[in-house]
C-alpha cells in the first residue's frame, strides 16, 4: 500500500522532490554483512546524473551520496559491512534554481504530470515537476547499487538500442562499446549516427523517445514466484514506474504476437550440466519463473515533454494558452533511463533470490557468500 | 509477499489446478453494500469459458460459480448484498481428462512452466499444467465482475486488435462488434479475415500470437500514485501476471520511442468543464495518475506453446526427446485473454478508486454510491 | 491491506461465515515437498471443534477439512506433498440452525460484534454473528496445522492457565496432562477443580474469562525482525486478532512492570555450546528477535458475551430492550482457545523461519528438510 | 515484509541507529492540504527527549526536526501543507560519546538485544544497541506527529498508571496533570510518592518497569477491520513493537480472565443521538472496529536493562564474565514511553481512518477536512 516504496523482502522506500533540499531513499532487507562503500553506490549514480554530455540536461548535480545508516565497520578489513538493518541514502540537491520555473506555476505543462497531480492532491508543487520529476530516480539506482551486491553472481548491463526511429544493428552489439559513447549504446556505429541526429534534434527545440534492452545474466532457474508475483510481472511493474516509460516487452516481446508456435518455441537440449534452451524467445522467464537463460527486458521511453516548441496547454483556472518549456532538459530522457532500467533490474532480482531463498531454501549458483563466511 | 494475491484495499487471492477437484479466488475488501449475484459473475466467466468455437480448446467446462461467503440477502430487493467481508468464490473442474497428460510427465513442455517449476519446487504436477495452466484465469474473471461493481461509473471494454500480423484497422473500430464473432474483435472485417488465416493455422496443427487492447472509459482525473504505485505500474503488472503475455503497452507504448516531442505532446484546452486533452498519446495516464481521458492498455500474447507439431525437448533426467502436445489447447489463446484483460483492468481499478478514496476522500464522478443509500 | 489474511512468506486468507455453505483458508507461501495429508489437518481441528464435552458449545460440527488444492501425491512413498503453491482448504458448516438467531436480528448483543459491524458495513450478517464468530477460528487451526510442517524442529504446546479467578499451580504443571482432561490444563489438580466451577457457572447461565499460555521449544536464535517486525510484535498482532482476546503477554509480561532491572535480567552463562540463561523473564525474545530459550506468550479470553442471563440492550432503531442469548454457546471460549493459540504461534513462527532464511540464508538448527530430500 | 515501517494507508519507515549520523523517518500516505510545521512535529519530539529531569537518562539530544520532502508553501497562508507526497524528517545525533561503548564491544549486556542481533546477522552494532536502541522511537514520535494531523477531530493522550508495583489512584485522574510532573503522570499524588521511589532506585543502581495507559476519544464507530486487521490487533502490534514491551491490554485486559460473562457485558442504552454504552470493559472495541467510546490501551514496560549493578553475562567468544553498564540510562524507561504510546495510537488510528473511509467511503464524525477545503 506504501506508494513509494518498491519491492518486498528486499524493499526501497523513496522521497524528495525536485527542488527541495535533497532526495534519498531508505534500503530494507538488505541481508547483513555486505562489504558496502559509498564508492560503491558513487559509482552507478555518476553514470545517471546529469550534465555529462551536450545530450543530457545542463542542470549541474553532483549528486554525492551520503550512507546515514545500516552499516559498520568491520575490524578485519577497514572497509563497512552491511548490518541487516535500514541502508538510509541522502543526495543534496545543489542546483535548483527554482526561479526557472516559476512562470510555469499556473500552466500545466502538457505530457507532464502537472495537472494530475493538481487533480489528485488540490495542491502543486510546480518547482520542476516536483516529486514527479526525474529527479527521484537518482533514488533506484542508490538502491539498485546496493541490490547489485546481494546478488553478486549475476551480471546487469543495459544499452539504448532504439532512438526515434533509429534501431541499434544487433550484428555490431558489444557491451564493451556502452560506456564508449554518450549514449550508453552497445552498436558504436549507431552511437555515431545518433549523435548527429539528436544535435538536430536539440537544436530543433524538440525531443525524442527511445528503447533500452536491459540484460541480466547468471540468474539460475527458479526465481520469480506464480501467479501474481511472477517475476515478468514485477520487471514490468518495475519498468513501467520509470518516468516517461510506456512500453515493457521480455523476450520477444510484442513480437511474439506476429509469431507462430513453432517459430516462437524454445526447444530445449540435453547439455552436460543439464537441460538448456536452443533460442531465448522466452527472455529467461517461462510462466513468471526464470530458466536460467538471460533475462531480457526492454522498455519505450516517450520523448522529453519538456520542450522548446510552444505546444497549446491551458492554465490552471482553465483558460487556453501556449507554454514552452525553458529549464535545462534531455533532448532523449531515454539516454540516462540506461543506469535506471539496470538498477529497477537489479531490484527485482535481489528481491526475488530473497523470497526464494526464503520459500525454498535454495541459494546455489549465484555466489553469494555463505551465512559462515560473513563477518 | 502473497505471490497468490493481486491488489491491495481491493484483493484477491486464487486458488487451484487445472486437473484438481477446483479452483477458486477469495476478494477482500469490497465495499458493503453492493447488489451482486452469481449470474453476474457467470455472465463475465461464460465469455471466456472455453469450448464456445472451433478456435477455442475443446475441453468442456460449464465453469459454474458458487459463491460460499461475504454475500446476505437484502430483504428490500430480495436479492444479494456485499457485507465487506471477503467473497470466497468456486468453480469445481468436472472435465480433467488426466489421462491426456500422462505421456508428458517426463518430459517438458517447450515454451511452458514445466522445466521452470520443476527447478524452483523439485516437485512437478504435470497435470495439464497444474497451478501453471491458464485455467486459473478463470479466477481472475470472477474477481474482476466483483471489482465492476465496485466502479459502476466506469466501462471497461477489451478487443483483439492483432492477430499473428493481421492487424485491425481502425477506421472500422466497433465495440458493439465486439460479441458478434468469435474473437472478440471490434473490426468485423479483420474477423472475417481472421477465421479462414486461423482455420489454416489450427488444421496445420500450429497456433499463433495476438495482442488485445483493454480500454476503461470514465475514470475521472487523479486515479494512481506515484511512485511506485503508479495507475499504469500497477496495469503493466497486472497484465504480464496473465500466463503468454510478453508485452505490455500504455498509449502510444512502444511508438512512443519513435516519436518526437512534438508529436507526441497531448495538448491541453480550456472545455466547460475543465480542461481537456486534444489527443491521447498518454492513454489517459501522466505521471502515473488518470489523466480523464479513456485508459488504453494492450498486451502481447505469445502463440500457444501447445502445438500438435513435434519439438526438440528433453526428459526430466536430462535426455534428447521430442514432444507433440496432444491435450484440447487454443490456436490462439490472445481470444480468450480478452475478459481477463478487461477482468485486470477492473481490479487495478477498482483497487486504485479506494486507495485514492482513502487518501483523499474524493470519490465523485465515478457514479459510486454513497454509503447513505446502502442498505 | 488485506484484512483477512496474515503473515508475510507464510501467509493465509480465510473466509466464511457461521451459517453460510463453509467457511475456508487459503495458505500461501509453504514451501515445497512437505508430507502433508487431510489427516494430520483433522487431528488439529478435531482438538477445537465443539460439542466435545459439557464445556462447550453442544453445537455439532465435524469440520472434516477438503484439502482443494496444492498438494500433489509423491510416488515414492503414495502420500500427499506440498508442491510450495496456494494450500486451499474447505470445511462446510453442517449445523447451522439458522432460527436459532432469527430473533436477535434486530438486536444487538451486548460484548459482541453485532453493533460495530452494522455500524461499519451497513448491513448485518445476523445469523449467528455471521463473519465475526468464532467459527472462523477453525480456518486459523487448519492454517497452524501446516505451519507446523514447516518448522518440524519447533514444539508448539499450549495450556489453559487460569479460568476465573482460578489459576494453576505451575508447581504441578506436566505437559503430558494437557489431553486428559477437557480444559486443555496441564494442572490436573487445577482442572478438577475447574470441572465444578465451571458447572456451576454454566447452570447459572453465566460465563467465565480464561488465560492460555502458548510455549514454542525448539526455535533457534534469531527469528525476528526489528523493529515493525518484531517476533513478539507479530505474536501480539496474532493472538490479540483471535475473537475474545483482550491482552496479550511476553514472558515475564504485565509483571515485568512491578520488577526492578535487577530482578528482572535474565543472567547469561557460557555453555558448551555457546551461551545460555539462567533465567526466561524474557519469554525467549530480546529486541524483538528469539534467543534461543523457549518462546512463552500468554493471552486473555474474556468471558463468553453470549450468556442466559438477560442483559440491557437496545433494537436496531435504537430502543431500549433487553436480551437473553439461547444459542448454544460455551461457557468458558477460553478452553478452545487453546489449540487456536497453538496454531497462531506456528503460523507466526513459520513465517519468521522463511523470512529468516530468506533474508539471512540461515536455516540450521531446526531440522528443516533441506531442499536435496525433498521430492 | 517490510521490516522497518509501520501502517497500511498511513505508513511509517523509520532508519538509524543510536550513534550513527541521525534517524530519521519515512511518512507516506499522508493526504494531502494539511497544514504542518516543524514546531507541530518538535512538540511531540520535545516531549520524548531525554535530559528532561533527573529521572530520564542524561544523554544530552535536542533531536531537532528537518522536513526534507512532502510539504509546501500554502501561499494563503504563508505556511506549509502536506502535498500527499513521502514526509522525509531528519534528526540528528549531537551527542553520541562513542567512547561510553567500547568496553562492552565483546560482552553481551543481559535485557539487551546485543545476544540476538549477534546471532541473527552475524556483525553488531555494539555502539549503544545500534538499531535496537530506544533511540529510535523519536522517528514514532515524529511520525505520530503528523498521524495527529489526519485525525484532527480524535483527542489521544496517555498517561504512566504504574511504576514498579505503585498504581495510581483512578480517583484522582486528571488529564491536566500530566505535564505537571516529570513522569507524565495523571495523578499527582502517586506522582509525588513516585519521585522518592524513583530517586532511591536510581541512587541504588537499579531501575523499575512501568505500565502506561493511552486513551483515544472521539474514534467514531466502525474504525477496524476483521479479521487481520482488527483495530485492536493492529494496537497490540503497534505498542509491543515499542522498546521493552512485554505486555498489552485493551479495556478490561488481563482482568476479564477473571470476570464472568455478567460482570463483563458493556450494557448498551438508547441515547438521543443513538445507542450508547453503560460501561467500557470492551476498551472501545468490540470485534475489532471501534464502538464509540474511548478507546483504552495499557502496555507494561520492563525495566531498564541497562544498570549500575553487576550481572553475570558472557563475552562475545562464550566466556563467562560480569557487566555494569555504564552509559546515561532511564532508571525508568517507561516515562518516556508516553509520549511514544500516544504516537503510535495516533498511526494505528490515521491508518485505519483511511481503510475505512476507502473501503465505505464514510469519515464523518471526525472533523477531517473535507477536500474541497484543502489548497
Amino acid at each position: 500500500m506504501s506508494f513509494n516504496s518498491f519491492g518486498h523482502l528486499f524493499r526501497f522506500t523513496s522521497w524528495g522532490e525536485s527542488h527541495g533540499p535533497g532526495i534519498g531513499v531508505v534500503v530494507d532487507g538488505c541481508p547483513p554483512g555486505l562489504a558496502i562503500s559509498s564508492e560503491i553506490i558513487q559509482r552507478d549514480l555518476d553514470r545517471r546524473k546529469p550534465g555529462q554530455s551536450r545530450y543530457t540536461t545542463q542542470r549541474r548535480e553532483d549528486d554525492l551520496v551520503h550512507i546515514l545508516s545500516g552499516v559498520f565497520e568491520d575490524e578485519r578489513t577497514n572497509g563497512l559491512r552491511t548490518t541487516g538493518t535500514p541502508i538510509s541514502m541522502l543526495i543534496e540537491n545543489t542546483d535548483q534554481r527554482s526561479k526557472d520555473y516559476s512562470e510555469i506555476r499556473d500552466k500545466y505543462r502538457p505530457g507532464h504530470a502537472d495537472y494530475t497531480y493538481d487533480q489528485k492532491y488540490g495542491i502543486r508543487d510546480y518547482r520542476g515537476g516536483g516529486r514527479s520529476s526525474a529527479r527521484e530516480t537518482a533514488a533506484r539506482v542508490a538502491a539498485g547499487a546496493v541490490a547489485r551486491l546481494v546478488i553478486p553472481g549475476v551480471t546487469i548491463r543495459a544499452s539504448l538500442v532504439q532512438m526515434g526511429p533509429h534501431k541499434i544493428d544487433y550484428a555490431n552489439f558489444d557491451w564493451a562499446e556502452v560506456d564508449n559513447n554518450p549514449f550508453f549504446c552497445a552498436d558504436p556505429k549507431a552511437a555515431a549516427l545518433w549523435a548527429d541526429y539528436l544535435d538536430e534534434i536539440r537544436k530543433s527545440g524538440n525531443s525524442v523517445g527511445a528503447i533500452v534492452e536491459v540484460v541480466a545474466e547468471g540468474v539460475p532457474p527458479g526465481w520469480g514466484a506464480p501467479i501474481y508475483g511472477k517475476l515478468s510481472s514485477d520487471l514490468a511493474s518495475a519498468m513501467m514506474s520509470i518516468n516517461a516509460v510506456k512500453a515493457v516487452e521480455i523476450g520477444a516481446g510484442l513480437d511474439a504476437a506476429s509469431l507462430t508456435g513453432i517459430e516462437n518455441a524454445d526447444e530445449m537440449r540435453a547439455g552436460n550440466s543439464g537441460p538448456y534452451f536452443t533460442s531465448n524467445k522466452a527472455g529467461g522467464i517461462l510462466g513468471g519463473i526464470s530458466n536460467g537463460d538471460p533475462v531480457v527486458v526492454r522498455f519505450a521511453v516517450k520523448p522529453t515533454s519538456s520542450i522548446l516548441t510552444p505546444r497549446n496547454t491551458v492554465t490552471r483556472d482553465n483558460h487556453d494558452t501556449e507554454i514552452v518549456t525553458k529549464g535545462r532538459h534531455d533532448p532523449c530522457v531515454g539516454i540516462r533511463a540506461v543506469p535506471i532500467g539496470e538498477a529497477m533490474m537489479a531490484v527485482v532480482l535481489a528481491d526475488h533470490f530473497l523470497r526464494h531463498r526464503g520459500q525454498t531454501g535454495r541459494d546455489a549458483g549465484i555466489g553469494f557468500p555463505p551465512a559462515s563466511e560473513h563477518l
